[in-house]
């Protein structure tokens, strides 16, 4: 058996230092360039500067729809005494025809008067008038653009007006991409085997590496066997410039990747104080930068961005691109160890005046967290964290108008949610973003201005309505009000068929049904809590008490993936995921908003959308909802 | 003969509103959608929300590398109480791999002592540790993207994690682009007749459509002939969503694209009180748009700019983008049409606190003004321009970064400047740009505090010095230094071979010599103007003294191009056109530098790159220069 534990930990920026450091030895970042159709050009990099090889116009040339003439021939034309030309004495010229030498002027076709083969002039024409002469764009060897130039439709145009037909440009660097894992399948299905996993990392980083500007080699999947990863190795290498292998980086079983480049080459770093992206390696092999990118999504996205992406800049002649930073308060409290540089991915919105980054779940196999983030907050190594609302730089990857145009919510999760989500974006290009932290989460949030909105569904146990007393008693200094989302039926969600035949919260207790529970301060966590109570049942009598999910989607795939055996949730999500479903009780889901943090045209569209008969139509069939109250204001507290 | 002299100068806003109201009214903007496999989505859009397939993991999934145990086992273990498990309590785990039902947690291998086929544990295992749930990153039903998103390299990869094998995304919609003329090449030669153009909008505007998201379709150059561009019409109408046809749009005798869209469709539009882009066309045939591009590339440009984009975005079920605005000083004054809309292209920098916009040439026919521009201005129809120094806004087209790190050299013109911005762009990602206004026009704009300095190369009749004097008497206010760049020949430039045999300035009066001219306050004007005094000849007695073109090579392809006969310029122009040049006088062209305006390491860096070998190999290779005194500090007024 093969194990190896990695013996390094390289800071960040050391690691960067040996890497760039010894491509820059090797004469890695010679710029090299080839000659190509200008046809072919667009989006590729100037190697050279591009010189106009003829000038524009190459000939005198009419300005204007109309006759050239010699101007000498119409002095003393006016209105009473035209000046008739005889049909040798102008030629009609559309615009950018050739004005011959035997003419020094235009008249444009509105001040003409044919008649017959002659025409009648009543202004006379001012020498070199409508002629443009030549070289008036460009004259030969004018320089239209720069070495580094990114060739675009204009350049484009200018180029081929030069006549310009072949240009210099900077070769792609060619980036081979190997993924690894016995694993891996190439198409996913619904119906995967436990352990299979669709190779997703090799399709993000060809994107990646297209968005910056290389070109890239995907290889076959190569299984876990430390030959066949050296020969897809030996087949990349003279085509690459750069060597991607994928996955295997860790300290598993399977890890062949470290001792391949240590016997074809030289192994630089295994290993770097990062989080994510800890078991990346970094090598050389004929002079070539080798980059073994951790299986984790995320670890991989970030390794790539951190090492390949300066590299391909530098071999494309091209400067490092400013990221564009805004300065944030930071929604919770973030570890962070001292000994690394953690990086963590966050969305971003404007509350008002102030700009808030809420952090994003940090599991590095959470691929979602990538698609969500709006940008990434970098805590160098020798920091200790940040505390909740302190101020944090964030890196941003979307534009900033996107930024400025989300809404908020923050609390408990509905799909309904998600419905109102898709139509803001498609309709109204209103980007809302949620963040699943229980009902008693999003009246936190509310407290610190940090959200737009809140979904909320606390029952009252003394009154058994919903929300208004624990609103109420929170949120006494500030406006608020409140809306009805959907009615939605809780219940206990089961296996199809219900093995464990249960009917009721009483059926619970006892060592041989796994429950699987949501997180304390939920709307569902304080209705079990309830029936429990109600029931006299003691929370250590069930099984899986403890054990925490934090959305309705999340306890149905437990039970659905038989990790647990009974949850309570919505309908809705045991519908979703095909289980059974006991009802158990019907609850108000609405929206708690704050009017002081939110434009009135923006409440107003919410409205709009919420009453609309096409949210109201997606929630219906997805089903499990009531939308009789949908959209009606249920109280406001008139501060 | 058929002309058509348009009847409307329909405003741009109203033409906007009638074309896309007569689209809407159709119900052209429906989107329509496709379903493709998602390896081939990159950059495509959403035409709906995008749901997880099946949760990820899929499966009770192994967090770390190492043994997969039942916890209950290690309950007890510690540091003098090691607990052994045998081959049966544990399975070995890598990261990612499926943990059995029988067990529920994960320890990691740094904390396993394997013995034999046993292990050795010395810390209990807490019930589900290092266990990535079923679901934790994404639950089967999740919304992973709203409808309308961008797919870029993250939502790939999430979108086969989540076993989505297909995607449904907007069709992308077809642009036809049909060129017209008679005159028009597919590619251009340095040997092109007088008349033939170089077909360029068709590829810029393909290119244009490509950057929006749309698919362009180009049909064959079509000659002017009624029947043939009809037919080219019909050819591309049921594959397109929009028929764009280049040219042809002005009154000219063989405008055939207005008649052509009356008699298949409907023409909605023919004129429109723009500058530039006048003679554009709007129409419908089969409910689809058509738009009549004018002929010139910067009314082509905008033309389509105005009409096509908000089309094809609305097509696509985009917002439209936002363009990113910078408040700006104009530079000069702009004189603008009350009855017209107009669009001005600039080059943008920031001076010390300041953004300046600098018009660049308005000229229709300048490709180099679509090159350079950063960004546009508009002047909305009922203004009537700006005076120079007043604000305006300016829409960006290229990134804010690049804006800030511009230099700005506004004054005489020499080639050896642009070397100067080419190493500057490739060694240190500095942009440098010019504007040639002669000599005096760039004291003026360093007295304005515009450019970061000034190419200067002005004659002290009196003394034979150059420069110094003049400087001292307009910048008396402010801190200035003066370095010299290079010293140059001045002659006159005349056809291959001296058809006229001019020796002297005093071969230059008489009306058979035409003689091309430099403008007022540009050096070299300066310089034959002395030539003149001192010679007694009178002005007026040179055939074209009044003719004036703005740079050295523009004077030295008019003589190149048989526009002219003569023209007073430096060696290097006339040697770039194979012209022969007869040498009158060296002179001395220095940069004249603003401190005040210029961070200390810009300066520097400045000096640094004109001292270079690098940049006076590159004067040295070109010709006509002495490099003896580059790069020297001739005199610092050290207020």
């Amino acid at each position: 058996m093969e194990r190896n534990v990695y013996i390094q930990n390289t800071p960040l920026d050391q690691a960067i230092d040996i890497f760039m450091g010894q491509l820059e030895k090797r004469g890695y970042f010679q710029i090299e360039t080839e000659t190509i159709d200008v046809l072919g050009s667009i989006n590729r990099i100037l190697g050279s500067a591009a010189s106009a090889r003829r000038s524009s116009p190459h000939y005198p040339a009419s300005a204007m729809d109309g006759i050239a003439v010699k101007a000498l021939d119409t002095f003393g034309a006016n209105e009473s005494n035209p000046v008739i030309l005889d049909k040798n004495q102008y030629i009609e010229v559309d615009t950018g025809e050739y004005v011959p030498r035997s003419f020094d002027a235009v008249i444009m076709i509105e001040d003409v008067n044919f008649q017959g083969e002659q025409v009648e002039i009543i202004k006379p024409a001012v020498p070199w008038q409508h002629i443009r002469s030549v070289g008036e764009d460009l004259v030969a060897m004018d320089m239209i653009a720069p070495s580094s130039t990114k060739i675009g439709p204009y350049e484009l145009a200018s180029f081929l007006t030069a006549a310009i037909s072949e240009v210099e440009v900077v070769k792609k660097p060619v980036v081979a991409i190997i993924p690894t894992g016995t694993e891996l399948l190439d198409q996913g299905s619904e119906d995967m085997n436990p352990g299979e996993i669709v190779e997703s990392n090799s399709r993000m980083l060809i994107a990646m590496c297209q968005e910056w500007g290389a070109e890239a080699l995907r290889h076959d999947i190569v299984i876990d066997d430390r030959i066949r990863l050296r020969e897809a190795v030996e087949e990349v290498k003279d085509q690459a410039d750069m060597i991607v292998i994928c996955s295997g980086s860790s300290a598993g079983r399977e890890d062949y990747t470290s001792s391949i480049i240590r016997e074809s080459g030289e192994l630089l770093v295994h290993g770097i104080a990062t989080k994510p992206g800890k078991p990346a390696i970094l090598g050389l092999i004929d002079d070539k930068p080798v980059i073994g990118v951790p299986g984790y999504p995320i670890s991989a996205q970030l390794v790539f961005t951190l090492f390949a992406r300066p590299i391909i800049y530098k071999k494309l002649g091209l400067p490092f691109p400013s990221d564009s930073v805004i300065e944030c308060k930071v929604s919770r409290k973030v570890a962070s160890s001292m000994g690394v540089d953690e990086f963590i991915y966050v969305n971003t919105a404007r509350i008002k005046n102030n700009y808030i980054a809420y952090p994003l779940n940090r599991g590095a196999g959470i691929t979602t967290s990538l698609v969500k983030a709006d940008g990434v907050m970098h805590i160098e190594r020798g920091n200790e964290g940040l505390e909740a609302g302190s101020r944090c730089s964030v890196m941003l990857r979307k534009p900033r108008a996107l930024v400025d145009q989300t809404l908020v919510s923050i609390g408990s999760h509905d799909i309904s949610i998600d419905f109102l989500a898709d139509i803001l974006q498609v309709q109204h290009n209103k980007r809302l973003i949620s963040t699943n932290v229980g009902s008693m989460g999003g009246i936190m949030s509310l407290m610190k201005n940090e959200c737009h909105f809140a979904g909320v569904h606390l029952l009252d146990t003394d009154s058994g309505d919903y929300n208004i007393s624990y609103l109420k008693k929170y949120l006494n200094k500030t406006p608020w009000l409140l809306l009805t989302l959907v009615n939605r039926e809780q219940g206990l969600i089961v296996k199809k068929g219900n093995p464990f035949n249960i009917k009721e919260i009483n059926d619970l207790p006892g060592p041989e049904i796994r429950y699987i529970n949501r997180q304390k301060g939920s709307g569902t966590r304080v209705l079990l809590d309830y029936l429990l109570d109600k029931n006299s049942i003691k929370p250590s009598t069930i099984n899986g008490y403890s054990r925490e999910e934090y959305t309705h989607l999340a306890v149905a795939a437990a039970v659905k993936n038989d990790t647990a055996d009974c949850a309570l949730g919505i309908y809705a999500s045991a519908k979703a995921l095909n289980l059974d479903f006991i009802p158990i009780s019907e609850e108000r889901y609405d929206l708690c908003i704050l009017p002081d943090l939110l434009d009135e045209q923006d409440i107003n569209l919410l409205m709009q959308v919420i009453s609309s008969t096409i949210f109201k139509k997606r929630v219906i069939d997805f089903g499990g909802y009531n939308i009789l109250n949908t959209g009606q204001v249920i109280y406001s507290n008139n501060i």
